[in-house]
């Protein structure tokens, strides 16, 4: 606890690190002579796209699956999503040997529907609509009696996303700047934590889409703005803050950027063509920020975090 | 020497690692649960898409430039070129602060030439024909005194393209086999030497387009072969084998196997959905031999080499 707000402990995210380590991967962090050279700086991209299942929340659904006693556990998991954290929540569900019930709109891509059900996700499919969804999660959850793994505002979840961060620093002590894309603030609370505990000298910048500024916005006001109508090829970064990531956010993130969808289209093919590495769009977020010379990067060390790689490749956004 | 042939020797190879060492990256090798279990094998992909240029000729060129003395790299290097090569070399002879003079049709696509430019080659054009490419090198050679470096005819060459394996070998000791794509033959000329000193267990088996499979049928009539009309995606592997390259691959290489276009565009695209990374279709030659089912992976431990990631994003063969 810091202040009311709900805080993991440094400890706390340590053993998050030991729990987790023996599902998921350590990522490895690239680095682009092109992109230093092109805005005179030092980029460290942290490559959670190589994650298991491809995007960070790997780490925190499996600190959160692995947290529960035998008691909690035996009823299995719970969560509505139709992105890369049901995907995740359905895998660390598979490694403890416990059902995932997947609530998923029925207009789901089938793509996301087979990858849930490839992990053996038990999925229950509801009209589109975040009502539906969050009364039919109810639903399944008071039929199963499974503990609900909520995809951001989750302490234990908070707690494994803040794992990448974490071995950022490790293996590059002293950045000063880390940037992070910002939807749900999960990625970013952890992040920030990170930031925190291991590297106090080091700031944390979120970075977000315009057409998706509510935590923007929930910082610049200090009041949560809920995502009325986002607008954005980001789709990972399509949701409003909660209440436990803003207060997190609000203390120990440093700022708040927003970017074009121009930009997030022309960093991400840079990433590709530069990097050689495929992201989804939230992943170029951060790097948008640059390129609009939003945040002062020259002669600084940054760190970047790639979040994912799950994109459609039959419709890459520049073709 | 073995034989007639003439051969790197394995201290050559181990000095060749030490050489460049301070111009490449060591490239990381990636793995992936999902085409192990469909293939029921465990692949380890060296990502020489991370290269410096982007492809595995930055190890060779690299090599050859600096194991010139200073009396012979005074005056430069020079060879003909569209492709990866020209990039490599121009940036190799920049490390040491010579000049590069490249020839290049003049067709060759604008963003090669621009390429070639800003690592500060020194670019001829000529008509886009073998002998307009050669007669024009030769008169470069004549006017400067430049080293002609083939781009796989050459030992330095091949001693070079051989660490790319020494690593994959050191990192993974005892594969049991190493797939290798083959156009030119110096990276799969490097390959079969690095398993021979390094792991002599390990089978290296070449893996060829089907529609310029000029090295399966070198190897497999036992002459030389030349490449006439090729036609495949794969546009690294268009060239014939060389005088240098072709005895070493009938002594060191165990197998040659060719694929089918489809086979190459799945594979491709496999890389990209499953490992998040981007690969030239030359890349993926190798990867097909498994889907193919061309050689018998089953339970065995596999390196794969995936030789480059320069493709044009804009259109990418499954569109």
């Amino acid at each position: 606890m810091i202040g009311k707000m709900v805080v993991p402990s440094k400890d706390q995210i340590v053993s998050a690190a030991e729990r987790i380590a023996f599902g998921i991967h350590r990522t490895p962090i690239l680095e682009s002579a092109f992109l230093n050279g092109r805005f005179q700086t030092s980029l460290f991209f942290k490559c959670e796209n190589f994650q298991k299942v491809g995007a960070f929340k790997s780490r925190g659904a499996v600190n959160a699956v692995f947290s529960l006693d035998d008691e909690e556990a035996k009823k299995g998991v719970a969560t509505h999503s139709s992105g890369n954290h049901a995907q995740a929540l359905a895998r660390a569900a598979a490694l403890r040997k416990i059902p995932a019930y997947i609530v998923m709109p029925d207009n789901a891509p089938r793509v996301k529907i087979d990858a849930v059900k490839g992990y053996g996700g038990i999925i229950t499919f509801c009209r589109p609509t975040l009502e539906a969804r969050e009364s039919t999660l109810q639903k399944v959850v008071a039929g199963t009696g499974a503990v609900e793994i909520h995809p951001y505002d989750n302490l234990k979840v908070i707690e494994g996303q803040a794992t990448a961060a974490m071995e950022l620093l490790e293996e590059h002590p002293g950045l000063d700047i880390i940037l992070c894309p910002v939807g749900g603030g999960g990625l970013l609370s952890g992040t920030a934590l990170a930031a925190h505990y291991f590297s106090d000298t080091t700031r944390v910048i979120a970075c977000e889409p315009a057409g998706a500024d509510d935590a923007f916005r929930s910082f610049k006001s200090g009041k949560l703005v809920l995502s009325v109508e986002p607008k954005t090829i980001a789709d990972g970064l399509l949701t409003s803050l909660g209440k436990i990531t803003f207060p997190i956010i609000r203390k120990f993130v440093d700022d708040i950027v927003t970017v074009k969808e121009e930009s997030i289209i022309e960093s991400m093919r840079l990433i590709f063509e530069r990097m050689k590495v495929v992201v989804e769009p939230s992943s170029a977020v951060p790097l948008a920020a640059v390129l609009e010379n939003k945040i002062d990067v020259k002669g600084k060390r940054v760190g970047i975090i790639l979040s994912g790689g799950n994109v459609d490749l039959s419709h890459l956004p520049w073709q």
